[in-house]
C-alpha cells in the first residue's frame, strides 16, 4: 500500500499534458496560461499624465503661463506646447511634445488669463510610457490559472486571444447496482449516485468539463460499453466497485478495456480503494464508492491531475498549519483526513473536526472547509499539537 | 469622505436580494442556496453493512451458521434470516430481517460450508437507517454558497433542483473617449478597455452574469443610450468618468437617467473616487477608471453586494493577519489597500507588496493574491507589526 505522496507522484507522472489552444479573453478565466505572455506593446503606451492639472516645462518653473491648448484623455496629444506656455491636461491624456511636467491644478492659481504654477521636479505626475510593464516583459507566466485580475492586464496588453490547455473533457461513471440517478426515488436497497453531481461541480472548478455518463449495474456486460464510452474523453473517472466485494468488477473491466493498473491501494483513511491505471495517455481513476472517500480522494489525486493536465504550475491544495479541538486518537499505518471547519483565531488557524467521520457519512460534507492531514505513523494529536490541513477556501 | 466600512454598509443596505428560482442539481454549483434544505428521507435510507462480511444475530454470537443467503448493494434485502444462520452480505447491502449485526469477513472462517464467526457487539459494522440526517434535519443553510461537496449530499437526500437566488445580470460600461476594446491596436493617447474584460471575470466568479456594453464616450449623447440600456440589468457598472476632471460626464449621466447618488468618494487608496448609487431597485457603482483602482474597489464593494443579492451569508473576502515585508510609510486619511502577494512561513503569513503600487500599474494585477489593509489612521507600519490582508485565495 503506497503512501499518499508517493501516490500523487505516481499520478502526476503519468498524466499527460493537453495540448494548447486560443481562446478570447472573454473565455479565458480559469484557464491555465500555454505560454509566457510576453509584453508586445509598452504600458503605459505612452507618457501621459497621473493627474488634472497644467502640463508645462519643469526648467520654466514657477512661473505664469498662458494656456496654449487643452489635451484630454482619448486626444492624440501630437500639438507640440510652445515654450513660455502650459497645456491644460486631464487625467489620463498624453503628455503633448515640449512639456515634461504636469502641476496639479490644485497647486494652480488662475491670474487673469494666465496660470501661476509652482517649483516643481522634472517628470513629476507624469506617467512614463513603458513604466508600467516594457516590451519584452514577461507579463504573466505559463502555468498560470487565469483570474480576473490577470485578464485586466493581459487585455490593456493587447491579448484578445491567449493560448491556453486545453481544458480536459472527464467522463463520470458511476457503478453499483444499488445506484440511481436523482431523479429517481430510490427503491428497497437503492440510493441516489450522489459523487456523480458532486465529482461534476469539482471538476469543472478545476477547470475541467464533466460529463456524467450514469450508472453501470455490477457486470461486465454493462460496464464494458459505458467504460468504451467513456474512454473517448480524456479522463475518465470511475466510482464505487474498487474494493473487495464479490461484485466489484470494475478491475476486471478495466482489463478487459486495456487499462493498465498504476496504483490500487492507498494508505490514507477514508479513501483506501483508491485505483489509478491508464490506458495509453488517456488516465483512469477508480474511486472509492463512499460518497465521502470518493470527494477525498478526488481532492487529493483528481484536483491536482486536472490541474497538471492543464499545465498549471501550482497544483496542489494549500497546506496551513492548525490546531485540531478536541485532539484526536488514530491507529498508525493510514493518514487520516479529517472533514473540518476551520476558522480563524487571531494569527493561529483552529479546526474542528465534525463528529461523524465515517466514509460514508455525508452530512460531513457539509460545513468542511478543510481537510485536516494526519500523517500515517502519527496515533496520537492533542489539542495543542500543529498539524497541517489541505484549505478547501481561503479562510 | 466615507470610511470604507461606512461605504460597504451602506452599499449593502442599498441592495436588493433577488428572485429565488429552482435549478438543476447539476447547474447549481457556485449559487447561493435560497430556503434550507431539509431532509425528506434518511441517510442512509436503510440499515446497511459498512463491511463485505456476515450478518448475523449478535445473541447467537459466538457460533457457527449455514448460509442461509448473500445480500449485495442494490439487493431490496428483505428476505429474512432464520435463527440460527447467517446471511452473506456485502458492503453497502441492506440489512435483512431478523439480523442486527455483521461480522468482518477478515473475521470469519469458513468450516466446510458453515462460517465460523466470533462475538461480537450488537449493530457491529451497521449503519443504521438515518445515523448520518434525520428526516427534518437541515441538511444545507440558506445563504450557503454551493460547492460540490454540499451537492453531493443533496444529491443524496434526492433534491434534483434546488430553490437558489437569482444570479444577477450585471452591465459592465466603460467611458472614456481614450477606450478602445481589445480587438481595437490603440491609436495616439488611446487605451484598452482592460478593466471590462477584468470586470466579466470577477464577476462570474461571484455568480453573476456579466453583460459587456462597450465603452461610451465622453458625452450625454453616448452615455445616455448605453446607460439606459445597462440600466435594464440587475447591476449596473460603470467605469472611469467619476473624478473630477473636465470631461467627466457620468454623474451627469446617472443624474439625467434618475439614477440617485447615495455615496461618492471613499477614505481609500487606490480607488478612492468610488460612486454607488440607486435607480429604483437597481444599483449603479461608478468604479473608478484606474485599472487597479476598479479592481480594488470590485473587490471591496462590488463582489460583496453581488454575494449579497444572491442571498449569501458570507460576503466578505475572509481577512487574515500578515506581516509586511519592509514594513511601510503612508499619509493618515486615506486606508491603503496594497497589492501583494501573501506566502505561507510556518505559522505566519507574510506578504510581500507589489513594488509598483500606482493605481495605474496593471503589472500589480499579477502575482497578487492579498490586498493588504492599512488603515486610514495609520501613517508607519514596521516590518515586526500584524495588519489585516483580504485573502483572493487560499494561502
Amino acid at each position: 500500500m503506497q503512501s499518499v505522496a508517493a501516490a500523487l507522484r505516481a499520478v502526476l507522472g503519468h498524466v499527460p499534458v493537453l495540448a494548447a489552444e486560443r481562446v478570447a479573453i472573454a473565455r479565458a478565466a480559469g484557464r491555465v496560461l500555454a505560454t509566457d505572455a510576453i509584453a508586445g506593446r509598452p504600458l503605459p503606451g505612452f507618457d501621459n499624465s497621473a493627474m488634472d492639472g497644467y502640463a508645462v516645462r519643469a526648467s520654466e518653473l514657477p512661473g505664469t503661463f498662458p494656456i496654449a491648448s487643452t489635451v484630454a484623455a482619448g486626444d492624440p496629444g501630437t500639438t507640440p506646447v510652445p515654450p513660455g506656455t502650459c497645456a491644460r491636461i486631464l487625467t489620463g491624456a498624453p503628455l503633448p511634445p515640449g512639456v515634461d511636467t504636469v502641476v496639479m491644478q490644485e497647486n494652480a492659481t488662475r491670474d487673469g488669463d494666465r496660470i501661476a504654477l509652482p517649483q516643481k521636479g522634472r517628470g513629476d505626475n507624469v506617467r512614463l510610457a513603458g513604466e508600467d510593464m516594457a516590451v519584452g516583459a514577461v507579463a504573466v507566466r505559463a502555468g498560470t490559472r487565469l483570474t480576473g485580475w490577470h485578464l485586466g492586464a493581459l487585455a490593456a496588453l493587447g491579448f484578445a486571444e491567449v493560448p491556453v490547455h486545453r481544458a480536459p473533457r472527464v467522463a463520470i461513471l458511476g457503478t453499483g447496482d444499488e445506484l440511481v440517478d436523482v431523479t429517481t426515488t430510490p427503491g428497497p436497497g437503492q440510493l441516489v449516485d450522489s459523487s456523480a453531481y458532486a465529482l461534476a461541480a469539482l471538476v469543472e472548478e478545476a477547470g475541467g468539463i464533466p460529463v456524467r455518463l450514469g450508472v453501470a449495474r455490477d457486470d461486465l456486460s454493462s460496464l464494458r460499453p459505458l467504460l468504451a464510452q467513456a474512454l473517448e474523453h480524456d479522463v475518465v473517472i470511475t466510482t464505487g466497485g474498487v474494493s473487495v466485494g464479490d461484485r466489484d468488477h470494475v478491475h476486471a473491466a478495466f482489463a478487459d478495456a486495456g487499462i493498465e493498473l498504476a496504483l490500487y491501494k492507498v494508505a490514507m483513511k477514508p479513501g483506501k480503494p483508491f485505483s489509478f491505471a491508464m490506458r495509453g495517455a488517456t488516465p483512469v481513476f477508480g474511486l472509492p464508492g463512499n460518497p465521502v472517500s470518493t470527494v477525498v480522494a478526488y481532492e487529493l489525486f483528481l484536483r491536482p491531475a486536472l490541474l497538471a493536465m492543464q499545465g498549471a504550475t501550482h497544483v496542489e491544495r494549500s497546506r496551513a498549519h492548525v490546531t485540531l479541538v478536541g485532539g484526536y486518537e488514530k491507529q498508525a499505518g493510514r493518514a487520516h483526513y479529517l472533514r473540518a471547519t476551520v476558522t480563524r483565531d487571531g494569527d493561529r488557524l483552529r479546526a474542528t473536526p465534525h463528529p461523524k467521520q465515517g466514509s460514508a457519512m455525508l452530512s460531513s460534507l457539509i460545513g468542511t472547509n478543510a481537510l485536516v492531514e494526519l500523517a500515517a505513523e502519527l496515533t496520537t494529536v492533542s489539542a495543542a499539537d500543529t498539524v497541517p490541513a489541505l484549505l478547501l477556501e481561503a479562510v
